[in-house]
């Protein structure tokens, strides 16, 4: 027996599954014997949705967002508030922010964070290109939407550092409690920045 | 904005990975945005094993396992001991009983498990083409080599009278402790089983 699966397309096809983030061997196992118990059509609009869009997607010039075209339908969506832009690490993060429906302008992925443990500074990510928008565009406000961790504080820092001589305004998420969380169980530091960052009550239901 | 994604072949990508058993959509598009930060041709390689897989796999004609030719590598292998068949429930259970490297004849694989509940039948089953088998063949030993479980006990018994008449030795897999499990946390039907069907102390390291 070549193939402890009794088959070597079945033992590829495991091999290629369990490479995704997550699927263990016996995962990958259990999907594709899945597979083989349904209809072979349902195999083949998987494979051909997964190497259709590899192929077919690539990068936004302007944000740097997955885009089917050279531009992304919000950097050419004319209704989107072209002034501001909001820098987020990565395109699961762009579509986390569109799901709130609260920011209107356009995005600038990063494509990471700098964090020098793991060898990334900023000439790794998308910041110069960030400044040139900036620059260049009648951009007035830049919104940092990064994680509140050390490596989101430290590029942070270094984009507001890079944007400083510009007439740009900067701002970042809020940082305070959670919404449903209890006072109790939310840690120190938070309930210490949100004591720092009180806001107006009459501001928390005007909208603002 | 059409796609909540920003593009439909990341949504239609996303969809496909989530009909997946155990995926849901937040998985779906982890593996999806993972797959789009690799090489192309890792996504490319993915799709074709899985497309390739899904057609070129069938069923073996005699055992029902999957195979690539009308006839899978353990029924067409010589070495095999064509005069013992055990009677599994799927095919995993042909990968999981091969790994023990402890019998070396050949499988039938039924399907399924006879369960009334879930409204299936012996006719679902491959229990016909079994009997033929042992009819035809010629077969000394049937291994009943499924789950101690209602269903499979069902099953079990369903076979064994449908193969009474036949001059074949039927037998079933041992049930008792599990190795490496104390005896005090060994269900009582398990340990009743193992005192019931307890075995010469001699034969236990005699290979038998």
């Amino acid at each position: 027996m070549e193939s402890q699966f009794n088959s070597t397309l079945l033992e590829k096809a495991v091999a290629e599954l369990s490479k995704l983030p997550g699927i263990g061997k016996k995962t990958a196992l259990r999907l594709a014997l899945h597979l083989l118990r349904r209809d072979p059509e349902e195999a083949k609009s998987l494979g051909e949705s997964i190497i259709e869009m590899r192929e077919k997607i690539s990068y936004c010039q302007e944000c740097h967002n997955i885009s089917e075209e050279e531009k992304c339908p919000i950097c050419s969506d004319p209704r989107r508030d072209k002034s501001t832009v909001c820098v987020v690490e990565n395109v699961k993060d762009v579509i986390t922010i569109e799901a709130t429906h609260q920011h209107h302008g356009l995005y600038h992925v990063l494509g990471g964070l700098i964090s020098p443990l793991d060898g990334i500074g900023p000439s790794d990510l998308e910041i110069e290109s960030l400044v040139n928008r900036v620059a260049e565009e009648k951009i007035e406000e830049v919104i940092l939407a990064l994680s509140p961790t050390i490596e989101g504080d430290t590029t942070n820092f270094y984009i507001y550092r890079k944007l400083s001589e510009l007439p740009v305004k900067v701002t970042m998420l809020a940082r305070g409690l959670s919404l449903g969380n209890e006072l109790e169980y939310t840690d120190e530091l938070t309930l210490g920045k949100s004591i720092q960052n009180r806001i107006l009550f009459s501001d928390s239901y005007s909208g603002k």
